[in-house]
């Protein structure tokens, strides 16, 4: 991985924090070793600069390509609008019928706008149902992205506590005057929630995942929505990371709890940007009320793409394929831990595994599979995102190398030594930590 | 333009706006009769959903392609990027040579960062700076996208006045607590700007156009540029619409004023979503202290298409091709206007070209030009945002039909009587005033 390691210590001077998202940077796998960069992928096979080419069980760009990269009717699809243009100074037609196929998908939902990233989708969903409520106040649990009005959590009235409430996510450079306008609360917690709302007459917003790590509690989901639509409140589920893994749309489906606007991206287009923000119409027509408007909105790939992902995915139902291959891939990570005497926790939803040691030395022994899977071919860590290709067969190839490293973690563990020692680089950074 | 217009009332129905852009919304150029949607676009030629073809001498996909729509070397880059993979869980190495070729376009510039729209790029460099200059207040001209940090301006104590600053831009949905945080100054007013950084000890950004309508002042872009050294402020000239129309980069580079940051968008990629924030080291690296991270601007084809776009716009020198054509344009214009006893004002720089008619029926003209121009086969208003493929040639074809529009209107103008008569639709919409 050489060139990579070189071509990212040049980044470094050139881009600050060295890549565009966190979770791409080689710190967050495995420093100073990692191949940083890609020549070419596709299905689960991705190619560094020197040409040497891996089987991705790791996070496949992020979970934007769950039919794998560069799936053919989507590509073509892709290669269409190049020949026929994507930007012109009139608009493009399958934004229509996009927006008409993702309200079909959700019948609580009418109205549709889109973006191309999904921080855009959740301050496009925060400034309508801002404007929808008439109350500027917001309740947050999960990841919801970038922008000022999530970040504003970190401010605290202690300049020296910001940052608290949203582990490793600082929020310098935030105004202080949003202090106090976005307030986190816990997953599973019906409680937090019905207290922070009774306190705050102005909080108009309530946006959180279907859910991250763990299940809903039965009534939780509920619970929330009986809470809005008693105080007036407007109910978003970010979907961007959950939807169309669990079924075709909002993973809320399968829960049968209506929110008011939801949100999807990463999986929508299958690796190309489109994100959407769907939501009944009498919430989604107070954006007509303010102003929401961006040039590159208005290109073309994003829609045609994920026109195409949506019937490949209907067609091959991906949402039931990577959902029992999440299932099976952690009954064999639960075994070979087991057969390891480790700790093993599987976390995420089946579509989106991951696991964790039982241990302090839990960081080192993230490295020490990646650096080990790495040597074996594999792009791996702790979290398999999954896709079609993630096959019985590929994934018993995994299990097997998987097996050797649990090994040796499990005779370092038992034998209470340090597995420093078989560490060719640094440990791996620990992600910002998700509310939950 | 049946088939647009069907799929427009249709559009209305499912997307608050009916478009993802004011700009392109039907109801800015000809109501009720505009294509409004494209089928294909090539060249200078767009063809729409009733297989109609136009050419484009209006607003170019919003500035975006400077090269002409399709344009081969930079669709050729983009079938690469879908052969070879347009997503992965690592990066793309494009970024890296991206952000390196900016930095040596401007020599005061160290370091980048990407988005996909100038919302975003403006919200980037906004966040980055107040993080840099460690004060909130931001003072603005020009136009700077939806976002709350931009729109705020139009909060004032009394919510009857929201909006007056920014005429147009209704700040629904944008929290309070950010009253007073933007504060919006007039372009060529140096004492104006003198007095808001005199009064706001905690002013730590001021953001502008380089030039925007009219052309800077002697001394203007320079008193700025002193300002913000003696008061600790940084800089940031938004060059997402001035870029690559008069200089290889940013319009500044002809003014010789160096900013702290600046951004590109529109033309950067010929019609591929890209944007990028560029700034001094010590001013960029205030990004590491705050969280700025999203999924797809790790994307292939956005950088891959600025890189071949760059090549293009290097090797043809575009922005001199597009100024001197603009120039010419305006001559013509102002000729045809003469002959016809119409007092025509032109404005922007040449390359992004517009005139208006000193009548109080202007709107209906511009109404009038557009319909008629339409029938003749050209998409067309009283903007023209040129392109490569705006030649000698087609400028005067334009300008002939124009010419007898022009005549058309001469006599209602001097008649007195009410050109209503003659629209087939109700009077295009204005625009939201730009801060000039």
């Amino acid at each position: 991985m050489k060139k990579g390691v070189d071509l990212y210590n040049k980044a470094k001077t050139l881009i600050p924090g060295g890549t565009m998202l966190l979770s791409k940077r080689p710190e967050m796998h495995l420093p100073d070793l990692w191949p940083s960069y890609f020549h070419s992928a596709k299905g689960i096979m991705v190619t560094d600069l020197d040409n040497k080419t891996y089987t991705d069980m790791h996070i496949m760009g992020i979970g934007t390509n769950t039919l794998g990269y560069g799936y053919g009717p989507v590509d073509s699809a892709v290669q269409g609008v190049i020949e026929k243009g994507n930007m012109s100074t009139l608009n493009c037609p399958e934004e229509v019928e996009l927006a008409e196929r993702l309200v079909e998908m959700h019948s609580w939902s009418d109205m549709v706008r889109f973006a191309r990233s999904g921080g855009e989708a959740n301050a496009i969903a925060i400034r309508i149902a801002r404007a929808a409520a008439g109350k500027d106040k917001v309740a947050v649990c999960g990841y919801h992205g970038w922008h000022d009005w999530y970040l504003s959590a970190n401010l605290t009235e202690d300049a020296g506590l910001d940052g608290h409430l949203l582990p490793g996510l600082d929020p310098l450079g935030v105004p202080k005057g949003l202090r106090g306008t976005t307030i986190p609360f816990q997953y599973n917690d019906l409680n937090e929630i019905t207290n922070i709302v009774m306190n705050n007459p102005d909080l108009g917003v309530i946006k959180m995942e279907v859910m991250r790590n763990e299940a809903p509690n039965p009534g939780y989901l509920e619970g929330i929505r009986k809470l809005c639509n008693k105080y007036n409140i407007v109910l978003i589920f970010d979907e961007c990371t959950s939807g169309f893994r669990e079924s075709y749309g909002g993973l809320h489906l399968k829960y049968g709890v209506e929110p008011d606007i939801c949100m999807f991206g990463k999986a929508l287009g299958n690796g190309y940007a489109i994100t959407a923000v769907l939501g009944r119409r009498d919430v989604m027509e107070a954006a007509q009320k303010t102003f929401i408007s961006s040039t590159f909105w208005t290109e073309r790939i994003g829609p045609v793409a994920a026109l195409a992902t949506l019937d490949s995915m209907k067609e091959l139902r991906s949402w039931e394929v990577i959902t029992e291959q999440g299932k099976k891939l952690r009954q064999r990570w639960l075994g070979i831990a087991n057969e390891n005497n480790l700790n093993l926790t599987c976390f995420g939803i089946p579509a989106l595994s991951s696991f964790s040691l039982d241990s302090i030395h839990w960081l080192k022994y993230k490295t020490y599979i990646t650096q080990e899977m790495l040597k074996r071919g594999f792009l791996a860590s702790n979290s398999v995102y999954l896709c079609i290709d993630h096959t019985d067969e590929v994934i018993e190839k995994y299990i097997m190398e998987l097996e050797e490293i649990f090994a040796t973690i499990g005779k370092y563990e038992a034998s209470g030594n340090d597995i420093s020692s078989l560490l060719e680089g640094p440990i791996c950074h620990s992600g910002f930590k998700r509310l939950n």
